[in-house]
């Protein structure tokens, strides 16, 4: 035997044989990367009509986990679950005059049902503020209606004509939208801090994103809305910004238009305060973006419904049966202790297929088990995410894989962050902040928070890559010392803002 | 102190007073009765589109414990969730000749988006079928990749025009549907009844709504499919039957056309065996129409999200704080044994508003707690289904409460079996069945089999009240004695039927 290794030999053979493995690198050709790589790692099929996706089992199964925490906790702040229709009468739609003037172009309407023209065209929900608050008129009336906490899940609808792309830009998304009312507007700003709340563990905790939590600019906030926070992510290949979910306080302003008053507790009569908040299949895209490789998709263990996959390497000469028996009990005893694992038992696969297809797959951990696994009383194991190889003795198996996909949930998060943190670069002037975008940098710059400002810096950064805009000003603000300018105006800075191209 | 009941008294003032309690009879005026009892037991909101309807929390909730029960049902049978499209191309949609037959009277239509037509206008999806199955053919190539089972929970639109009731009949309605494809036709049929028993569980168990199990006539299958089989609902009230859940082997016709082929074991070119199966929020509105009364809604304790409501019943000199404590430590009690309780300690209620109010959504179990009861050790329950009252002593008051509502839950499925097998009226004539049809019965009738003949029976019977056709010929059927005749046509009968109007 030479000292070649003949797994891996016979592997790259199979890669070429089946076609497995990515044509392009994330590095190098970063926008078919993705495109390939949701693709390849059945999380989407592309369908017939542009802008739409289908969501493939795989994506749909982080879709549920990621639900299962959101409206777990969400049932805890006594938020409760509705459905509100997916058509809305113009008339209605277009009641609040900055929020359509948000949303008009993106509009579908339905305009026919079977052969016939409906007498209105009907307008499919791009979100349902005003869906909803017609009703949140008829239903409360005094204080003790209040808070009126309502959420729902449900898909929604905006025909945008640029750039589609999976789970990122879709003219369908699938998401969550949480509407309330309050009687004071303290309760209202302290739901909209504690929903950005969960909407960072989604991404920290569970997709290990790290995001920053912070305000949008006047010009990019929720139309019609009072403010709007946000969680941003950055994707160092593109050295784009990007929108992670929203949790706006709409103030007063639909309650005007839309007379959602009560009877306060001294008798009077009183205007309620709004929130409006969501997050979105985006949020699988962002994952994949940060962190997925050349090798394919790289769940984080708690969104993957296979953490671990199970793989026999029979040799010709060994003890085949025994190999699958140990494989079923490693499984058995994985699952018993709360680990998604599964076995890939099929016979027409060889090993190397099969660890680029789970690879592919990003499946976080694999364990091998071969005749010297069986002999040694232990199994390979291998990290999806460092590639680092481990023998785990089979005594306290299930414990010590609990703690390699702690830890690999917990390096995710680490590089991740690593990397974004090395993407940003503080600009003071403006030749500065050319520099840094031509860089890729996500910019955090001295602002002085004037709309016409980010208007102008929006026309002078113009381009086929898009122009560079506010993404948010991060609540965790650097000191910003007295007599410091903006970067862009050269008035006197208000604030320390991110800045940059967006998705 | 008079003999009369004081508290008695009050509750019909406050009824009164307040509005609460149905203008209609379930027995005299069931459709007005009907449209009162969802919106008064907020379960539904009538919205600004015909029939379209905001399913308030109190609905969702009942869908989310069926959602729970049937999800977990069908990932035990390694069934995975996706989520496919809302929209479907014109060609792909059209593709199924019988199939979009069926549905083309009821499909809307995007033909615009913002001021824009669009180039094509798009259907919004009534069902799946056309939207997934040319990707099962894409991702079906070899007998290992069978079988191919996904479901998706979705909304769907069928824009009808005909008597819209809430959750009976939307133009919009939240639903999941299955699409699997096997190998063999075995396959194939096994699922089809394996689903249709869940189907009959979440009637049966969950529900309490009685059900028959059967097959569909020629005429009333799924338009496309081979066959289809279904739980059949009855509503005495209005002599109608109502298709509860339909699980559809559809044969080979959409494998043909969307050319779904795998090479086999042998390596031979072959055709997949599909079904598709669906159930919708139209249960709730069953179950609604099957236990509601003149107080309002009645819940099966399954489904309920409140099984018990626990209310203090102070009297002016009577130790208030210890009821409300016994109310809170009550309410704690049941919730640490799984029994969904909560407390009614509003303070600008009487206790009679809010009997009625909890007896209007239809909780379970009402506990009222007062200075005699706390004096003896005890709480008053009162039974929602019978109105019976019992003192139930507070030690193991848990696990009596959940004995109640075990009993509660069968005796509502009891009554309604019984209510339900009393309208069954055997027919043997074309005389016999005009007369049970005016009396509002089921009729189970022998039958030819022919679609002529029930062709003819829909003509025959037209009229104000809809024509009657088959519901299903139930898998358990009668001995039916060689030489008997079919009731419409006088030829030789093949099977027994049940026939009526219907939702």
């Amino acid at each position: 035997m030479s000292g070649k290794d003949p797994k891996k030999g016979k592997k790259k053979e199979v890669k070429k044989e089946t076609g497995l493995g990515l044509s392009y690198k994330k590095d190098e050709n970063f926008g078919e990367w993705y495109s390939e790589v949701v693709v390849s790692g059945e999380m989407i099929e592309y369908y017939d009509i542009s802008g739409c996706y289908i969501l493939r089992p795989w994506a749909m199964s982080i879709w549920e986990i990621l639900q299962g925490f959101f409206n777990a906790e969400i049932k805890k702040m006594k938020i409760k679950n509705a459905y509100f229709p997916l058509f809305v009468s113009p008339a209605v739609l277009q009641k609040e005059k900055d929020h359509i003037e948000g949303f008009a172009p993106e509009v579908a309407w339905v305009t026919k049902s079977g052969e016939s023209d409906l007498e209105v065209p009907i307008a499919i929900r791009p979100t349902s503020e005003t869906v909803m608050y017609p009703y949140f008129s008829k239903w409360i009336r005094g204080h003790r209606d209040l808070p009126l906490r309502l959420n729902q899940w449900c898909n929604v609808v905006r025909w945008e004509f640029s750039n589609p792309t999976p789970f990122i830009r879709s003219r369908e998304f699938l998401w969550q939208e949480g509407h309330t009312a309050f009687a004071t507007k303290e309760e209202s700003d302290a739901e909209v801090l504690e929903i950005l709340e969960l909407y960072r563990r989604i991404y920290e905790e569970f997709l290990a994103v790290p995001v920053s939590k912070g305000k949008k600019s006047e010009l990019e906030k929720f139309a019609g809305g009072l403010y709007t926070t946000t969680v941003e992510a950055f994707i160092p290949n593109t050295g784009r910004g990007i929108q992670g979910a929203t949790s706006h306080c709409l103030g007063q302003s639909f309650a005007k238009i839309f007379e959602i008053n009560f009877e306060n507790e001294k008798g009077e009569k009183a205007m309620v305060w709004q929130n409006s908040w969501g997050f979105t299949t985006r949020t699988i895209g962002v994952m994949i973006m940060v962190h997925g490789d050349d090798k394919g998709l790289v769940l984080p263990p708690k969104v993957a419904s296979t953490q671990v996959v199970v793989i026999p390497v029979p040799y010709k000469d060994a003890n085949t049966q025994g190999i699958y028996d140990a494989c079923a009990t490693t499984v058995k005893e994985l699952n018993e202790f709360g680990i998604r694992a599964e076995a890939d038992l099929r016979d027409n696969y060889s090993p190397g297929w099969k660890y680029s297809h789970w690879e592919m797959k990003g499946v976080p951990l694999r364990i091998e088990i071969g005749p010297k696994d069986l002999a040694n009383n232990q199994v390979r194991a291998v990290r999806r995410d460092s590639g680092a190889k481990t023998d785990i003795p089979v005594a306290n198996l299930a414990e010590q894989v609990k703690d390699v996909l702690i830890t690999i949930q917990q390096n995710l998060f680490d590089v991740a962050k690593q990397k974004g943190d090395a993407c940003v670069q503080i600009v003071k002037t403006w030749d500065e902040f050319t520099v840094a975008l031509v860089q890729k940098k996500l910019v955090l710059a001295p602002w002085c928070d004037e709309e016409d400002v980010e208007k102008d810096v929006k026309a002078r950064t113009k381009g086929e890559m898009g122009a560079a805009k506010t993404l948010c000003s991060p609540f965790d603000q650097p000191e910003l010392p007295e007599g410091t300018m903006c970067f862009a105006s050269g008035k006197p800075a208000k604030k320390w803002t991110y800045w940059g191209r967006s998705y």
